[in-house]
């Protein structure tokens, strides 16, 4: 879908005309719509006043009952009670109050048919815009949203599409390189990483993202990789084949929090072996012994960018699709460092 | 709002339209409706069709554009990223789907003026029903939800209102019970309550059980009690003054998981003198040494029971207003046993 054939179909505002309504540049409303700086706040809030105003006017009017707006955005994830969605799930919804919208959320449960159920229902609905966690192995922009022109912004994974879509992800290849750059700092030489199931996209660029660095790290050996979903036995049986044998693992990476927790009661026993860093960061992460170091990719930052992406082209945004990729962090606790057998592990972590 | 003037308001299907049309009785459509056994799989799967069609056929019509429903239920709660409400909102939504309604959340935020807000926004754009977890001290029923006539299902915290409304709440009083007594079994006779904001009328329950359970138990001195919100410093801060003196605290038990994730710090470093029980269990309860002994509360069967009951409701259910307490499990795990100065913790943690 472009630009030009959403306004053609709607009587959106555009930032022409809330430029105009204001007497500022179209520049300052879109700084001002995407929350950059460089703006004075009295001429900001000036600007925010008019969007409020024009927005409402016409939602309200009657004869924009079939063609205007409903004042409300669907947010399709994955599960809704797992944290990580919870987080970009609360995210959206406060940037959605921001501009007195009502926030539609959904899970797909990773199904891509149960997907295009929830779509086609948020469509029928009349949603103004959505924010989607796309499911499936290949995900595709979904036709039922193309068709009916309502803008979409994918978050956490890329969808294929004939024309480039705005989209919002994480920097999986970066962080990954930050987990085993900080273990091979403090010395380990073998590393496995533990996956997620490979049918999801993130899991499968951060098992490339590892690959990727121990070839240009010049690290010697095959990569050893086990890929979910994993339980604790699943784990259990990986960490007992990259344990045995001649040329032994010493440090392990988790791919996500799913893997991490299964694998933190196995990591326990193997506390005096094994060093870890964990992908995303989890509550307690700081209490369990040793504390985990972990890549904090931060979903609340992920769900406030596509949010703000989205009603950007809500407010009349027509510049072309955005990809943007999001910075990871690596957070240096203690459970990267190498173990040493016999020794405290609350020693060890105060190092 | 009475089962009557809903029913005079609205064209929705009565039980009594849904029997007669499955040739069932009510009782049977109600039993279907609200998940009890006792009735046969094909009938269960007869009134269901007849649910879904009757339903859809009347919301499609044009006539019922205004006056009919939406097929959206609205979920307002304090805060969508917290992992009780997240758990909730997951619970609903699904309840939602097997319904083919959908589902708008919001984050109150625990303020009695923004939830005042939300909900004039999704009477507005009339959602069929609401189930609600009510912000403020002293929960009222909110006048603009009374006023439109919505079905609403209040949960986890009770409101004022002039007439009885559903609610579905959780046994407070009985899962502190079972900590205290869980403590007391283990020889545990001075014992301190670490509570949320008083402002939180769980927490105030948790408070009164606390108290109630001590004076039934027959256990000397005054209630040690300390509320939030709390910080890694105010727990500290209370564990110092309870810890030291004649008469010294052994146990502690933290009133939800707000005050167990900054108290756990602490506690480890009381870790030789103190045994502790959380309200909630949290991920990572035991993976933390020791284990941590906890009341669950289960709120995807509090989210699942009150979408269930509104359900009820939107498919003819007239009956009185119903008000069910679910109960606690007190999860027995390592946290509760008294500790041993100078003995390890883990060797305690297995006894």
């Amino acid at each position: 879908m472009t630009a030009e054939s959403r306004d053609r179909t709607t009587s959106r505002p555009t930032m022409a005309d809330i430029a105009a309504e204001a007497h500022v540049s179209v520049k300052t409303v879109s700084r001002v719509v995407n929350h950059e700086p460089g703006v004075r706040p009295d001429t900001a809030e000036r600007v925010r006043g008019v969007i409020e105003r024009i927005g409402f006017r016409r939602g309200d009017s009657g004869s924009t009952l079939r063609h205007g707006r409903t004042f409300t955005i669907g947010l399709v994830v994955e599960d809704l009670a797992d944290p990580f969605y919870s987080q970009i799930s609360a995210a959206v919804e406060r940037e959605a109050r921001i501009h007195r919208y009502l926030l539609v959320t959904a899970s797909a449960e990773g199904s891509p048919t149960r997907e295009r159920s929830v779509l086609k229902g948020l469509v029928a609905r009349r949603v103004d815009g959505l924010v989607v966690v796309p499911a499936g192995e290949t995900p595709v922009a979904d036709p039922t949203v193309i068709s009916s022109r309502t803008p979409v912004v994918y978050l956490d994974r890329p969808v294929l599409s004939e024309t480039p879509v705005d989209t919002v992800l994480s920097d999986n290849l970066g962080g990954i390189r930050s987990a085993v750059e900080h273990l091979v700092a403090h010395g380990h030489r073998r590393i496995g990483f533990l996956g997620d199931s490979p049918d999801v996209w993130t899991a499968r660029q951060r098992r490339e993202g590892f690959i990727t660095t121990l070839r240009d790290l010049r690290l010697p050996g095959t990569p050893l990789v086990a890929m979910g979903p994993h339980t604790p036995e699943t784990v259990r049986t990986a960490l007992t084949r990259w344990t045995s044998g001649a040329d032994p693992v010493t440090a392990v990476i988790t791919g996500n929090t799913r893997v991490t927790i299964p694998a933190l009661t196995s990591l326990h026993h193997w506390a005096t072996q094994l060093s870890y860093v964990a992908y995303d960061d989890f509550e307690l992460s700081d209490v369990v012994e040793p504390a985990v170091t972990v890549v904090h990719q931060d979903p609340a930052a992920m769900g406030q960018k596509a949010a703000q992406q989205l009603f950007a082209r809500l407010l009349g945004d027509e510049g072309p699709a955005q990809v943007v990729v999001l910075p990871t962090r690596l957070i240096v606790r203690a459970s990267g460092v190498p173990r040493h057998p016999g020794r405290d592990v609350r020693t060890v972590s105060a190092s």
